[in-house]
């Protein structure tokens, strides 16, 4: 029976329905939900909140872990019940009222929400709405698919909704490993040094005085889209796979490399699933998100231990890995997103980045995030945590798309992500462009040479011999960096 | 007598000219050599080879910890001895060189070259020349007045290179914290937890049978050019004051602040001067370099402890402390530069950093490097260490410069250090803008009525109202982005 989950028995008073729950909203609240990549978000109360903003002025500030399933960011916003949202997310509805000024939208590092919010850099928490499994006997909670920010909601919240999954078994208990750090000045070290150790607790340590409501579901995080590998992502998958091949026979690596990062799409599925016919084993992952290639491994035997920040993945690995926990409860862990994410992790555990590019530049720079410097479409997420303190980090994107009427490699990026500070290797379907130990003007032959379609490579060689003669230690030609996107917006198509 | 200072008595027929010692160079080579923001680098074997180089074809890969005194680079890279340089510089010639695309130059954070060396992502060391104080019986270096990149050339160098500067009292010993990381997959964590913990050996383990010359110098550092504020730092400077004061009042941050970073040059100085009148007090400092105002800070009672990579102060403030080491010895420490400026820690200590920008965009990207996109002045350095991980990120520039024909604040920036998520607050001597908790359209808005010059402030409301019509998070005209900086370039003026 539901109530079961609630083990505080004079919390069971507080159950009512998501659309009474949604009555707590008021306008101007700063509202923290669970949920990261679709996992673990609310199902029911943040969708009453759209149904109740259809008729009624309640606009909130959502902050969350990162993007939520089920179309609610679309619904939450076409109902107008969005003022700001913030750090990630990835619905087409909310994109677009994102970019026509109507939703006022932050893209932040994943791994500093939490930090910004108990620092008070953003404005206090009102109310937290939280999926988890169970409430136990002392009061803690336990999270269902992701942690994301769910820690700092119940820490900082005035008040809480819990919405209590009853699709997640309780058998949940032991995937997680609650950690905070202390308060400034007197933060101490985050003791982990390697991906499978546990420093927390299994459950988020919770006020439940801070209930003022408790909402039943029954309804399972939207699946991931998993989309098959091409052509494209197939050749980039085996350039990278031949890059890591050569650095073990270097020596730099040994067969187990070092922590995987792999950002969400189908190249880095591509990559993963490339792992299973080499001869690599014992890996490990140290990320944000599990995908089914993460279980795929472990299964094969090649993956050892997996730590993220959730689960998303198809329907049939969610069967899989859910119906089976016993079997992966102790090859993995999901932490907080602010641990999961955390520089100082990344760098201390060498991890290897692979994360995906919208375009890049002849210097390395990266785009994540904009369309032709204005239209944002998801936002950095964790890559620019991962990139910066990565042992090795690698972008990859399709040299070009569109019947080739995009260069996804260009003089100059419309929008700067990840400066060339930051970015190790460059991989598009064309070839691998290893930019280590290289100055700007190195790395723009190097990636002319290996990365561009054909049909813009004498566009861009031009481009940069052009603007060498002018000079610089970055030489660019400034009123024509942007002549590509120009004439895509002009004529459809960047080509001249 | 000079020899007291190799104390490994058999390394006493090493010792050579520094033009012999020059003669160990080989065209070709990596050399990994001693100097932090001009302090502690060498000044005999360095030069030695730029008089070398003006006769032989021997041009060399030259890292080092950040910049050099001088003028050796200069010197250097008028010889033609200079292929490749990383990861900071500050010399006139040298830049010419690098802009003119004859020498290489790769612009590191300064927490980074060590650990890609570590890590063979550069190429290996070949020759390493360090400057030292002395060489104990247990073959130990103690370094002088940097550590900077100094740690990993030992160890890393296939032979090594030592200039014992008789100018430097053996009394530094004791204000040296030399610890590293452990290899990868086996790295434990940095234990430091607050700036004044020491965690290492106080002198530079070493294999003495790696010593291929001794060089003995007795010439005092390059001192820093420290400039008067004025009334445009004295300005920003008193905006950030009354940020801060602010801050207090809120309870957000005590009147000890958080440990400070501050970036070189004369508005850190004015600020950090700032404090000497102010409520502030037991303040702590979390750099990569200590300057004048550090001292006189400590001097003034206002500041506890300050840790960093180098020290470099004006002639008379380098008098007043290493003469006086006894009374500077527990409240200073120098670590080496993987160490003052690593990820993990500036968040663990939860530093507040003020650097100083070249230019910065209506969204709050700075560019901190380049002009007008191409040529270099300086370097990263540790700003994005620092910006990136800081509790605060602050960045500072004057709003108009050379009779106000440039504008420091601007549509678009010409090249990207620091993006829209890795920066805070921006100041010039116009106002603050405080960025937290705001979307990019905010941002604008607060940006152009805060920081930029009278003279601009129409053009600019002009192209952020012009963008936001065409749409977007971060609404741009690309056609026009860089307009100004084609301006200066066609006319000598931004102005219309």
């Amino acid at each position: 029976m539901s109530y079961d989950r609630i083990k505080v028995e004079s919390l069971r008073d507080k159950v009512v329905t998501a659309e009474e729950a949604a009555k707590l909203f008021e306008n101007g609240m700063v509202v923290g939900s669970s949920g990261f990549t679709k996992a673990g978000d609310s199902k029911a109360v943040l969708a009453a909140l759209a149904d109740r903003a259809q008729t009624e002025n309640v606009q909130v500030t959502l902050i969350t872990g990162a993007s939520l399933g089920h179309g609610i960011d679309g619904k939450l916003a076409e109902a107008g019940a969005l003022k700001k949202r913030m750090p990630f997310q990835v619905d087409p509805v909310l994109r677009k009222k994102i970019n026509a000024g109507e939703v006022l939208f932050i893209d932040q590092h994943l791994s500093e929400t939490a930090e910004l919010i108990h620092n008070k850099n953003l404005p206090a928490v009102d109310i937290a709405v939280l999926e988890i499994a169970a409430i136990f006997k002392d009061g803690s909670l336990l999270p269902t698919t992701s942690v994301g920010n769910s820690v700092t909601f119940a820490n900082e919240a005035k008040q809480v909704i819990l919405e209590i999954n009853l699709a997640v078994s309780e058998d949940v208990f032991g995937i997680h490993d609650i950690y905070q750090s202390e308060d400034y000045p007197r933060r101490n070290v985050i003791p982990i040094v390697a991906c499978e150790n546990r420093i927390g607790r299994k459950t988020i340590p919770f006020d439940v005085s801070k209930v003022s409501a408790i909402v039943f579901t029954n309804i399972p995080d939207s699946p991931a889209d998993i989309a098959a590998p091409d052509e494209k992502t197939t050749a980039i998958a085996s350039h990278i796979l031949a890059f890591f091949e050569k650095e073990v026979a270097l020596g730099h690596l040994t067969e187990s490399l070092l922590p995987l990062q792999a950002g969400i799409g189908k190249v880095a599925n591509a990559v993963l699933t490339g792992f299973k016919d080499s001869s690599f084993k014992n890996l490990t992952m140290f990320s944000e998100v599990l995908q089914d290639s993460t279980f795929d491994l472990i299964d094969a035997g090649i993956m050892d231990f997996a730590s993220a920040s959730s689960i998303t993945v198809s329907q049939e690995c969610y069967e899989r890995v859910f119906n089976n926990l016993d079997k992966y409860r102790d090859k993995m862990v999901l932490r907080p997103q602010n641990i999961s994410n955390t520089p100082g992790l990344i760098r201390r555990l060498g991890v290897i980045a692979i994360n995906t590019a919208i375009e890049f530049d002849i210097y390395g720079n990266v785009n994540s995030t904009h369309i032709s410097g204005s239209k944002i479409m998801n936002g950095i997420g964790g890559s620019g945590d991962f990139a910066r303190n990565a042992y090795l980090s690698i972008f990859v994107t399709q040299a070009a798309s569109k019947d080739d009427k995009i260069s996804h490699v260009l003089p100059m990026v419309s929008h700067h992500d990840h400066t060339e500070h930051d970015v190790d290797i460059l991989v598009t379907d064309q070839g691998l462009a290893d930019l280590r130990g290289l100055a700007p003007r190195e790395r723009a032959q190097v990636i002319i040479d290996n990365c561009v379609h054909p049909d813009y490579k004498e566009e861009l060689q031009s481009y940069f011999d052009r603007a060498c003669v002018r000079g610089g230690q970055t030489p660019h030609l400034l009123e024509e960096a942007f002549a590509w996107h120009i004439r895509l917006s002009e004529q459809g198509t960047m080509k001249k």
